[in-house]
């Protein structure tokens, strides 16, 4: 089962895909989606969607997860991120693929075992758990994180006949 | 010129599309996307990109109006919010509309006359602005009000070189 992690962000989006073979997880591939450069913001959207529609054409994941932001300070971020992450959801659903939602808490404590770890933290136990030859961005490195999160629960919503 | 004017909600959805030949404009459709019996939050998401693209590719609009919604009351719904509109204007743009914001004072100020007007005004003033007999449901109605504010301003628009 091929997972594909999303991190959405109005500025920077990442994406990681990991395979899972029975209890084993290997690394797929990781990156980010860069949408600072668009002037308007519309279009950063648009980058986002087609910039993951493209990862899932190409990586051809069964399955998607993504980070749940409600931890944004105030409304009008929230509004911005929100739109970020509507329009990757989008990308992953409008390509067939179901859509499973993780708080950053849950992400953080599938990964480095307590909730509160920090994005550095999280980037070493990502490369650890993947087996990677040096660090993937912290956007990117995320990503894999949510992946690896839905990894851990697959068992579990099998259990619950989901 | 066909305008697609939307008003995105997480729970309903509305959209309209007026016709500006010259100083002219008329009704084309209207109507609203209802998400709310969906169980899933990111099914919803999916239900508004599909229903505007079906909407776009019915009545082929020329460009897209979305309201711009600032004035959420809380992170958490600005995040619901912002996911509707993220999800509605890639619809618009994967389907190489240009998309154009308005806030809601703007589109209130474009049919009514001032940015305070209420849901009701906005509705009666839609209907007599497009000629229509009887009244469109509120969520439509601000759809077709938001179309009818990018009309008035596209001649500014041209005017400006955009």
């Amino acid at each position: 089962m091929r997972i594909l992690g999303i991190d959405p962000g109005s500025r920077v989006t990442g994406y990681g895909i990991v395979v899972k073979q029975g209890p084993e997880l290997g690394f797929v591939t990781c990156g980010t989606i860069r949408t600072a450069g668009e002037r308007d913001f519309s279009r950063r959207l648009l980058v986002i969607f087609e910039g993951l529609c493209q990862v899932i054409e190409q990586h051809r994941p069964d399955v998607a997860a993504v980070e749940d932001l409600f931890l944004a300070r105030n409304p009008r971020s929230a509004l911005k991120l929100g739109q970020a992450r509507g329009a990757a959801v989008v990308a992953a659903l409008q390509r067939r693929l179901a859509v499973h939602d993780y708080t950053p808490r849950m992400v953080k404590q599938a990964v480095a075992g307590y909730g509160q770890a920090d994005k550095e933290q999280v980037q070493r136990m990502v490369e650890m758990l993947l087996g990677l030859n040096g660090s993937p961005s912290s956007d990117a490195a995320d990503a894999l994180a949510v992946a690896i999160c839905h990894a851990n629960h697959v068992d579990h919503l099998a259990a619950l006949g989901r």
